[in-house]
């Protein structure tokens, strides 16, 4: 998918809603425990009420791999689901990848050839090549991670480098491999006195954020900072949707999380579009 | 597997070879690929051949997820392999795994529950709870990236942190989260400039070092200032002995290029004896 393609969705739908599929086989309703592919089931029944109010999912590899090779599976069925039903949406494979440019060639392989996903998260640590494998792909995008909304983003991320923080200078290094139609970042939402700055670094890349909901970051005070002349980003929730009930109404009561969120986006949107005219 | 199981098989063997299993379908020979799991059988015969000249085998996840779901059960049915057949030999998911702690604990249970690896290299650039999910397993390992082999490590890892390298800084944060017995550094050989300055900081843990043939590194150099008192290194060496050759014989070849290895090993292991004498 283009960028300009995800952008005209964001602006149909008026939303900028990405669902975090982090699918935790202990957290499905148990009535699903007795299908054949509980995990598939439970994506599926999300992805088919949710889908009118996001214009992303966000698949969380690691709750998938956790299961061996049936997770694996689930994994696939999912991300060929909404391709086929959905092609409209944009496909997040939040994988955090990233390894010496021979390697990496094979997990952009993974993501991008084998699993057809519109982009993938990478971990930059290790640098350009580490990179270049997944931005050698066309119509795909790679989401580097710009800062994380975890604590433990103070122990590397957040420690001073030569003129500035280590992730401005992770950043300032990532901006010239790749541009921003093939390059989004990862800026937590728990962390918004930082997004202004690295905004000024980088005002037309788009940004993936996650931390609204489970994590506590607040929707107002990220739009307020984050957002650009082309929306700019995507706020990601993942527990707070997938998980708003267990019973039999789960995919309803996900629905009405995800609905409570666009209406919060759509109203951002107007305000946004009221001020530019 | 325990540390010091590892410390007894490397001096059991004279040798601290590990094996990198990177087995790239468009590498192996081509009559393999009429069998049923050409990966797995490639495998199969590597280790089957090498096995009494290493005492790690390293598996790079990136080159089985490549092919989707059928690498994934390869990869299932090679550790499964090793630790029936081969229980002695310590075994690594080179998997460049992190993510915030609930979802890297999903990595470990990956990689330590369904895989059951001895240990899992970890990329640490998101700090303190993206890590800490590995160290909550028991005798298992936890192999953090401490300075990269790639030209990609001077983006980042070798800029200049407050005081020092970023990747000191990073090696300095990540020494309070675990100990010598459950975490281990991964170190280029292509880099042994740095070395010397990593082993004044972690004098007693492990050093995974890969880079030795294919990206150049060279053996002599790396042990003189790598080693420690418990040995302290594995020595990864992966395309210049799997792809020795691709003829009928190539199991043999890749032995024949163990030996050759581990008999330099040898001489390093008994020299430095002599010298402790």
């Amino acid at each position: 998918m283009k960028l300009s393609d995800l952008i005209l969705e964001i602006k149909n739908k008026d939303s900028f809603l990405c669902i975090g599929l982090d699918t935790d086989i202990n957290k499905i309703p148990k009535f699903l425990l007795n299908e054949e592919d509980p995990i598939f089931l439970f994506n599926k029944s999300i992805i088919d009420k949710t889908n009118p109010y996001c214009v992303a999912y966000k698949i969380n590899t690691a709750f998938y791999e956790s299961l061996g090779t049936s997770g694996w599976v689930s994994m696939k069925r999912t991300i060929d689901y909404i391709n086929k039903n959905f092609p409209e949406i944009f496909t997040i494979a939040d994988a955090k990848r990233g390894d010496i440019g021979n390697t990496s060639k094979m997990y952009a392989q993974t993501f991008f050839g084998n699993m057809n996903f519109d982009s993938v998260t990478i971990n930059p640590y290790m640098g350009s090549d580490s990179v270049k494998p997944f931005l050698e792909f066309e119509n795909k995008i790679s989401v580097l991670l710009g800062l994380t909304s975890n604590i433990g983003a103070l122990d590397i991320q957040l420690k001073k480098a030569n003129k500035d923080y280590v992730f401005i200078e992770m950043i300032k290094s990532s901006m010239i491999w790749g541009n921003e139609d093939n390059m989004m970042y990862v800026v937590g939402a728990t962390k918004p006195q930082y997004i202004e700055k690295i905004r000024k670094l980088i005002p037309s890349h788009f940004l993936l954020i996650p931390g609204v909901g489970a994590q506590g970051g607040d929707l107002n005070e990220i739009c307020k900072y984050a957002m650009n002349d082309n929306i700019g980003i995507l706020v990601n929730s993942s527990r707070s949707i997938i998980y708003a009930s267990n019973d039999k109404n789960f995919a309803h009561s996900a629905a009405n999380e995800s609905i409570k969120l666009q209406k919060q986006m759509k109203i951002i949107l107007s305000q946004k579009n009221e001020l530019e005219l």
